[in-house]
């Protein structure tokens, strides 16, 4: 998609953390450059206190590989760095060899918007040790933060039961990437449209929007705010009815939609941004409704998650589309997944692979060696689980053991 | 700085909510784009349930204001959107008014780096009323992030008492930019370096890092690996201890560091990522002292934040720097800042400005009218209070009423 491309002026190459690149020329300098290594990035746990996560970030993640290479100005600059004796950091032979790097890793990945659960490699590089340790930084950044959303757009669409959810975000992300990667990944999440035209503009993603309070406060009434609303935007007309009082707010909605619709045009929907969203969602719709405006939807908005459309839904609110920003667009309860990037074999020219292991305190951050792979095995009807295995051992077991609880085992069917 | 510039590839005047677009038609259709208005953009409620935040973002937005204009491309794809009637969305007319926008607001704003308090304004915006409109979801995008992201380094390093903070966020960051924008606000904030290189690069801010657990797997051996990287960096020799056994590893750093002084270099410190940090850190600095190296630092990291670090330090932990990544760069507990973007005067041309307010069921949400102003008072020692007042009304009182419980006062010094 040339995403990264079109969004960037900067190659990324340098958007590492510095010890990759120190590592790097330590690799350089041991003489280990042709060693290969595998690298599987994962996560420990699913994020939101779920029951899965969404995989996201593939089409960044092509991108940031196909562009990857170190400019003039990058080498430049870490020729500048220098270490505790105020010399060079890095040496000019070692910054020569990361000029002529070419990309030769092999990378497999999940698809883009696959159910993955912990421990499963979303991303799998094998390769020089040098590249495929460079890597590490900008993959997890990409893949945790659009998994993350991507998982979050997905819960939220769930409680929505099939309604519409449009991500209005942006004011509110991290950052201008924060809110671009974050309108991506939300539509691979489910999301219909997003308010952000610039994540229009680069990701073909439809665009939603009509008018903020500021546009009913700037004229002498709601009344006349509503119609000149409506002779200039007739063929895009959802009003936002609560500046001043919500129910009034509707009524007027009501006189416009009638103006509209003696010119040929409709009355879209109403918008509610604040109050008590089920009781006065079911109110708009009885006005709505008895002024003949049936089709007219009523899209809510206010600090919405997965958590509150659910609870409004078991209110009986009469709200059939969902506008969520903030708490979709940052995680909210979860800002980050904490998806790890681990070693877990290595090769020195013409030997075998050997399984290298990180061991710790904490078994959950012991690191599983092997060229990891992932089957999903189905009956007639659904999925029934996943196999993580050796690629070098092959498939040849049929029961799967819970990495996080040896004890919870499971036979999968042959074939 | 030519930031944006620099990062960004695309204009960024499309980074913002389509509903500012179509108000912007709405304005030019009414005859209102002569109309001008005063916006302000504030929060109304510290971040972290604390007591202040640091303001900051403003260094993007100059840029962003610098090359705020629309694009011949920009306004390609405005044309192809279209309403409910599949007719397009904007006119051919308003597309070429939009085109020749030039931007002529006055922008006030606190300066980068201050400390500030809720309903005050950071950012001022006074114009014409399309142009003002159009900035509000990019200022906020901008704003909002980098203020949360300020404030909380400024807690962390509070926490930390004066030892260098160094972030380490980049790979659970929030996008690209999510990693960037934290790289310069967490700087502003009190942080002495980022292990991030392109934030060096871009921003000037000073980078560290050293070595992964991942450098010490690719050994046979811990001591190899770090004999290796002595001699492949001996002016950045900061040892991660923890891969296998942490004190162990403490014990073969120093005998990395006897071979470095040996050969006129120095063991700069060690890190330690795991376990109980407290009792490793002292273990480790007996260790340390008892082999002469009194002035090697500890760095320590995993998942810290200002109340872990505060209860390290109540624990006598022997840490003089820490690594502080994912907590700082997203915030965490409060991963988005709920500044909002108020319409407050209106004026037609040739009249008065006319004060405007939002209503609400919600106090909180009642919007301020006037041209705001904020005044910080002193006495001999320390601050004592800010003002904020009407510009139009003067600073002719004395007493401060807090915004958020009118029962309480204080009375400021003349002058």
């Amino acid at each position: 998609m040339k995403i990264l491309k079109r969004i960037y002026r900067e190659n990324l190459s340098l958007a590492t953390d510095l010890y990759q690149l120190t590592m790097a020329q330590g690799y350089w300098k041991a003489g280990h450059e042709k060693q290969e290594a595998v690298f599987h990035l994962f996560f420990r746990k699913n994020p939101f206190n779920g029951g899965y996560a969404i995989a996201c970030g593939l089409a960044y993640l092509v991108d940031y590989l196909n562009e990857f290479r170190f400019e003039e100005d990058d080498l430049d600059y870490l020729a500048q760095l220098t270490g505790n004796d105020g010399r060079r950091l890095f040496e000019t032979e070692f910054l020569n060899y990361l000029g002529r790097l070419q990309f030769c890793c092999d990378v497999d990945a999940m698809p883009e918007g696959s159910v993955v659960f912990p421990q499963e490699p979303l991303v799998r590089v094998s390769g020089p040790i040098i590249q495929a340790q460079l890597l590490e930084t900008p993959l997890l950044n990409i893949v945790n933060f659009q998994t993350l959303i991507a998982t979050k757009a997905s819960r939220i669409c769930h409680a929505a039961g099939g309604d519409p959810v449009l991500e209005f975000g942006l004011r509110r992300a991290q950052g201008m990437d924060g809110a671009l990667a974050a309108s991506w990944a939300a539509y691979v999440g489910g999301c219909a449209a997003t308010s952000n035209v610039l994540a229009g503009k680069l990701f073909g993603i439809p665009v939603k929007g009509t008018h903020a309070h500021s546009w009913v406060m700037s004229f002498a009434s709601e009344e006349e705010a509503f119609q000149k609303y409506a002779e200039a935007m007739p063929n895009n007309a959802v009003f936002l009815v609560d500046t001043y009082d919500t129910l009034e707010g509707v009524r007027r909605a009501v006189k416009a939609g009638q103006w509209l619709r003696e010119h040929g045009h409709k009355l879209a929907g109403i918008r509610l941004d604040s109050g008590d969203l089920a009781y006065l969602s079911v109110e708009a719709r009885k006005i709505l409704d008895e002024a003949g405006f049936k089709d007219a939807f009523i899209v809510a908005s206010n600090d919405l998650d997965e958590v509150i459309i659910q609870s409004l839904k078991d209110q009986g609110a009469a709200i059939s589309v969902w506008g969520v920003g903030t708490k979709l667009v940052t995680g909210h309860d979860q800002a980050a997944l904490g998806g790890v990037y681990k070693l877990a074999m290595i090769r020195n020219p013409g030997q075998a692979w050997q399984h290298t292991i990180k061991l710790s305190e904490q078994g959950i951050k012991i690191s599983t060696p092997g060229i990891q792979q992932v089957r999903r095995f189905r009956n007639e009807r659904e999925f029934i689980g996943d196999m993580i295995y050796d690629l070098e051992l092959g498939l040849n077991r049929s029961t799967i053991v819970d990495p996080n609880d040896p004890m919870r085992r499971k036979n999968m069917p042959a074939g």
